[in-house]
């Protein structure tokens, strides 16, 4: 049953399991008195052994108040009020959590499953979604109250239930989601449907979808098959949704993978007319034509690409590597498709995010207990935030992207 | 003197001249308790004839606060800081303000120039930039203070002074502009300057160009020409920068336009690989290939499009019209090329804008003294907000986008 879970992130993840809470930060709350403040440049800071996050701003490049309490973080992921105000944070043990950012303390917490995989909120903000394993399905709560709005219970059409994974926002109140081992992908329509959505099922998308990403135009749905050299891709524009095989041959040459060690799809980037993806099991990122799906470059790199990320004007993306060549970040240029730059953080790169229009970039260095902040031009080191084994890191501008 | 002026927004100034102030509103300043809320759903409506602003928020669908006292606003334009808490508004009469939302007040405001047109903010929120006609120049401003950085002058090469256009940001501290008079492009890059930026001059781009923009990546600066059938691009990406001549024949077949019927180039809307722009004193959205500049496609509309804005997830563009015909929204889908709705909001649209995942829009209909807000999968109207002869509408999470 961990085979999805551990493919999703086993990269943020770590090697080690559970690990020793860190020693007090001595860093307290800041709930007492809320300041007046915007909020387009704060963000979150995952601490993943610590089951804890750090509220961090952007602006002055410092960490503004540590909240605990929030579970087993081991595939935490993170997303927005369309305010900014309030981020929600998916744990891995079924914890959804609502924070309040300018108080710095949890609003609201619920634990809506025993064994749950990333979440998604809509676009008008209403409505959060959580993938669950355990039950497999996936739920919808009311983002204002967390009350249950919906259950769907991911059960296949032989009868059985499935694991939930690669679960997505897309336009007008939609989610959409894979079913692990029922071979599904459904999608889940919310617009002036109240609590009962209309739901879409795809059949016959092969076996065992490991993960999914759409693109950021809402427009594909892709995902990932464990075992199977292909993915299959979905245009949710079309009158008809029909799974197409796309990047037949992505794997070719290796031999089959074991699924932790399937790349992430949330690793793409999509930059003008491409997309930048990790090759499987190869020292390769893999640019591929974004309408055709077909693969129009491999570009060499220091090892197994994890997360390619898009600076945010294009020019640049960033890569992080597979253990155990993770100490390492690689600058491609787009123009050229060429490795331009190149250094090593320190120990165990686990995430990056860019500042919203890519001035900056910061890096999360787990087994150095810092997040280091670097302007991207020259590639200089302008900053760093103490954290306790850091892990994914979340920028509030993500509220007003699609599929995210 | 006033031929670029007319030219840049002489659609949303309307036909009038100034018009009487309007009735009392009856809505008071919220300034005294300022409320604990997060940003990024807050936006602010010009009331041009008022000299006032609209603090309006698009979760709820609400005005919040009317904030007046604010100047000539007949060509106003805003911009964000990165936090989303401080608007910047750049008035017609070379006001320069700076309004804290959160607050509902003015924080700060100068009057930088007698005559001035639009502004940008730097990609890491220190300096805000003026382009104005008298003195003609770029002024650069510390965005806490409002207090002086740089005084561009905007000299051309026969040493006569020109009235400056088409100022946007660009990726690291850096802004572009052209000059009217003087027929160049200037770009400057304040990073690792301080307050001295590294000044580049284009010259040879052709006469007059009476607007300018730059590519949502930051890469392609556009200047439009007056009474020259072309228009003028720089790669900003390449090492030297070079005008270079595109879309000749953009205005082919028609007599010379007045510069004050010259489309606006913030008209233009990016969609996957096209552009969608006005046709010259047509009634057509021409469609053009975004990396050659050549024409494919002209889609035949219900009159001259001003605005042409392309929903956030790229499906849709929402076009209104010059006058006569000002009163009609036409909706076209973007894989079909066709136009699949249209309707009559009221007289004189003058502007719409999209929440930033797409599933609204509002539309001000200046002579109805209202806003409108549409959903926009079915386009239903879903709420409206009054408002006193409004004109430009923008919305906070316009801070986390180059170019704008």
């Amino acid at each position: 049953m961990t085979a999805p879970a551990a493919s999703r992130r086993a990269l943020l993840a770590g090697l080690a399991g559970a690990l020793a809470a860190p020693a007090a930060t001595g860093i307290a709350r800041a709930a007492d008195a809320p300041a007046l403040r915007g909020t387009g440049d704060l963000g979150l800071v995952i601490e993943r052994a610590a089951g804890a996050v750090l509220l961090v701003e952007t602006t002055g490049r410092s960490r503004l108040a540590r909240i605990d309490g929030l579970g087993d973080l081991s595939h935490a992921s993170v997303c927005f009020s369309r305010d900014e105000r309030y981020a929600y944070l998916f744990g891995r043990d079924g914890g959804l959590t609502k924070i309040d950012m300018l108080a710095a303390r949890i609003d609201r917490r619920i634990v809506q499953a025993g064994n749950a995989i990333g979440g998604a909120i809509s676009d008008d903000g209403t409505l959060v979604a959580v993938s669950n394993y355990e039950p497999g399905g996936v739920r919808i709560f009311d983002a204002a109250t967390l009350a249950p709005v919906a259950d769907i219970p991911a059960v296949d059409s032989r009868g059985n239930r499935s694991k939930t994974v690669g679960l997505v926002d897309i336009p007008f109140r939609g989610f959409a989601w894979s079913l692990y081992e029922g071979g599904e992908i459904w999608v889940a329509d919310f617009w002036n449907r109240g609590n009962s959505p209309k739901l879409t099922r795809i059949f016959d998308i092969g076996r065992l979808p490991y993960d999914g990403v759409v693109t950021a135009d809402g427009r594909h749905y892709v995902a990932g098959l464990f075992g199977e050299d292909a993915l299959i891709r979905v245009d949710l524009w079309a009158d008809s949704l029909k799974p197409e095989r796309v990047l037949a041959g992505y794997g070719k040459g290796e031999a089959p993978l074991p699924v932790y060690k399937m790349p992430h799809l949330e690793g793409w980037a999509a930059v003008g007319d491409r997309l930048l993806i990790p090759a499987v099991g190869r020292h390769e990122v893999l640019v591929v034509d974004r309408e055709r799906f077909a693969p129009v470059a491999a570009i060499p790199v220091h090892g197994q690409p994890v997360f390619i990320v898009a600076r945010p004007d294009g020019r640049q993306a960033w890569v992080n590597f597979a253990h155990p060549l993770n100490d390492t970040v690689q600058v491609i240029d787009i123009p050229s498709l060429t490795v331009v730059h190149g250094f090593m953080p320190g120990p165990a790169v686990l995430h990056l995010e860019f500042t919203p229009r890519g001035h900056e970039v910061w890096i999360s260095v787990r087994d150095a207990d810092r997040v280091d902040i670097h302007e991207t031009r020259s590639f200089g080191k302008v900053g760093e935030v103490a954290a306790a084994k850091p892990s994914g890191i979340f920028f509030t501008p993500r509220a007003h992207r699609i599929g995210v």
